[in-house]
């Protein structure tokens, strides 16, 4: 079929431009000059904009259209135009004045997102943050939506997630989350300190290397570099680059970032090449995606079957700080649950509080029954009344994420749903492999990824998250399954 | 003017193109996983595509001549738009079927010459010389010509260079220089074996930055890393980045490709950013780019002066190796005049004889009066008539070089030319500078920088080689002060 080689021809050629303007973003996270970043954002701006001309050219609407029309594609074809229309629609419905205009208001953000934490006053960012919630407002509306306006942005992270399917879940969250974790606070504390003796940063990165190697991540389609901000960042399936940080006080920073961009950066070297810039080769969605990091670094890389298999190398290679943490120290040690006013930093549990908390305050500012000008009272009091955390200053509290500043709302969601369909994907992976946990114990997890493989990565963007996880478990997201992992595994450590 | 502003936002999109393909390239020397080539020539590939169809497009000759006619540019612009027609009027030349034919015999011909390589046999490669050679042919008619079809291919990479003047200059390369070498050869050779004990790579690395911070090399604009062959790319003014090799067993190699690399990084940074994107923006020649590396390394990198400065701290750093080498061994030593069939392992002299035969042999496979079948034999008798060496095989013979490999015929020469405009420059730069040889000495080559700068670096491609040279030094390209520097030099070395 002519027209469709003519279709896949074109996403590819935008592909090799996204894929170029990676490669660029990757540089300026890992390699630029101080002196370097003007030219370096001009070079991207006029690729993307390259790019976005390209793909919202007038007729391409109508090609595609046509195409479907066509009844002549194969049922993964159909699927690649379908939701390339869906893009497409997306990318048209915005006015050339809005895209630059919105375009304008975050670059203000988020140099006023960056003076605000320097001064560490809320005050200095909020005329902006105004209207970055006006920005999403308008968004919403040029993109349309059926029940809620914050639709329509979830959308564009987690394709038809809805928002009063995450006003139940979050509720979940709120009511049963909140209780068991107060639970976990009347028993004693497990230690950590070991945590944060000085470990050698050299061995830490060799080690790192070593349970990326051992994950199944390919080095030869990738390669792990330092950066401020570890990350995962695609070229092409072929070439998948991750990023770690190496803190001599923390050790867990390190292992741990390793683990979640690992497990980011085997999704994204088990997409297919051969459906490379069409949808079918991209990933399901952002939720989908952080499902993948958080199952290796939680559900698999802070289990007691993944250190039995890996601990007696971390403790020979840092023998001094190690010698006197016993495995059940070491596995107790790295799942202290205890609250902290950074999200970043928060324990496996404590994380979708601070999720709740920002879903919450980003559902209020769309619906308009919240203003940006109470925002860190609101913020505050809610981190009072969740965590018992009494937040300092702004800097600790809302002025921690860059997310809004980017103009990005409904984007937090999606890191929790990703724990949520982890455990739930994780607890069918066990069921359809009974040996599972003993070969994660033995430092084998070939298996899993075989199955992570066959079950998401080869799919793309086929199935929406929903029909995804139905297929694979037989029902939608089920937060049952993280509250059941969650109450097993740290029952256990805790001793309730 | 608003159509000079259109014409430079449009070089500009052009060199925003280019930057990112010089960043897609350079990762891909750098830093590459071996999966990753497929998709990064395709990507490479597009945007290469992308920046011709917008250069190239048919009514931009008409919009340069309109302006050029308007009479209403400054001689800056006026320079700007004339030597972009030159260009456009190049690459226009080509016919579109003739441009996809040369890039799949270079294709062919590169794989030919890796094969022939691995074989050490020149037989394998010879069919596709032919048509390399067939396809130079082709593209010096195209271009066109008045004298002699090797200007036209010249032209691409040293402006206006005639074949003519290079035939006159090589023939005093061949009369002059290999008798004064004859010269050296009976007397006593200097000793070097010190270069090639055991060195610590990490202790090279650190050496080789702090030679390159000592130059005026500004990190804050670049970076250096490895790379299998040592090259200088540039993103724009503002970020340039060198690489290097390093060796063990070879201190050498290290330390001059810095150097090297360095010159061509200071003239890339040295380049006016007000100009990105337009020919004053660009570096002059290949030539003149590499009398800028070629100053650096040899006439400032290895002498005396130079090493007064830095000999003590190299010394320190490698005490165990150095220690009983003596200031005056080791200058003598890196200045050791020896043959070598190798052009990338010649010495500063040999250097030119390697060039000579290339240019010979170009220059009358250009005339028709040379066939690629006798090549391996005439290459062989070259080296044996000019420096008395026996070349034994094809690998350490004509098979050497990747450069016609990749179609470039007429690029040869601008190595040469690179040390001559060094010599007259630096001979020029003295004069100016009466203390130059002094501050050198005493690790100070801020004035040498500053001097480049304001006669070379700022002026881009305002002038042709020819008269920036003689702007300079108030005359046109002439041996002399090459064969003065080297008479004084290793005359000095050798006792003559």
């Amino acid at each position: 079929m002519e027209q469709y080689e003519s279709y896949k021809n074109k996403m590819r050629q935008i592909a090799d431009i996204n894929g170029a303007i990676s490669v660029l973003a990757w540089d300026k996270e890992v390699n630029l000059p101080k002196k370097g970043a003007a030219a370096r954002s001009q070079q991207m701006a006029t690729l993307s904009g390259m790019a976005h001309e390209l793909f919202t050219a007038a007729d391409f609407g109508q090609e595609l259209t046509a195409l479907i029309e066509s009844n002549n594609l194969t049922p993964e074809q159909h699927q690649n135009v379908v939701l390339t229309l869906k893009d497409y629609n997306k990318s048209t419905k915005l006015p050339t004045e809005f895209v630059i205009r919105r375009s304008q208001v975050v670059s203000e953000a988020y140099h006023a997102w960056i003076e605000a934490r320097e001064a560490n006053d809320f005050g200095v960012y909020k005329e902006d943050l105004k209207k970055i919630v006006g920005i999403a407002r308008e968004t919403a509306e040029l993109f349309g939506y059926e029940d809620h306006p914050y639709d329509a942005l979830l959308d564009m992270y987690e394709p038809n997630a809805k928002t009063a399917d995450l006003t139940v879940l979050f509720k979940d969250v709120r009511e049963q989350l909140v209780n068991f974790v107060k639970i976990l606070k009347e028993k004693s504390q497990v230690e950590n300190d070991f945590l944060s003796k000085s470990y050698d940063k050299d061995k830490q990165w060799n080690f790192g290397l070593e349970l990326l190697k051992n994950m199944g991540y390919d080095f030869d389609a990738g390669r792990q570099d330092i950066s401020a901000h570890p990350f995962t960042i695609t070229f092409a399936p072929t070439d998948v680059r991750v990023t770690t940080r190496v803190d001599e006080h923390d050790l867990g920073n390190m292992t741990w970032s390793c683990i979640h961009e690992g497990g980011h950066g085997l999704y994204e070297q088990g997409l297919s090449w051969d459906y490379y810039g069409l949808p079918l080769g991209e990933a399901c969605s952002l939720g989908i995606h952080e499902s993948q990091a958080r199952m290796w670094e939680n559900n698999v890389g802070r289990s007691q079957a993944y250190w039995q298999a890996h601990y007696s190398d971390l403790q020979a290679v840092f023998s001094e700080n190690l010698k006197d943490i016993s495995p059940s120290d070491f596995y107790k040690g790295i799942n202290q649950i205890a609250p902290n006013a950074i999200r970043t930093e928060a324990d496996e549990l404590h994380y979708h509080f601070h999720v709740l908390i920002r879903f919450e305050i980003e559902k209020e500012l769309m619906e308009g029954t919240l203003e940006v000008d109470d925002l860190d009272k609101v913020w505050n009091q809610k981190y009072a009344e969740y965590m018992g955390i009494e937040i300092k200053d702004d800097r600790q509290g809302i002025l921690q994420d860059i997310h809004w500043s980017h103009g990005s709302i409904g984007y937090f969601p999606t890191y929790s749903l990703g724990s949520f369909y982890a455990a739930q994907f994780f607890a069918q992976a066990q069921k359809d492999m009974p040996d599972l946990i003993q070969e994660i114990s033995e430092g084998n997890s070939s298996n899993l990824l075989s199955w992570l493989r066959q079950n998401i990565h080869q799919h793309g963007r086929y199935f929406t998250p929903e029909e995804l996880c139905m297929k694979i478990t037989g029902e939608k997201l089920n937060f049952k399954y993280f509250m059941d992992y969650a109450k097993q595994k740290f029952g256990a450590i805790y001793g309730i």
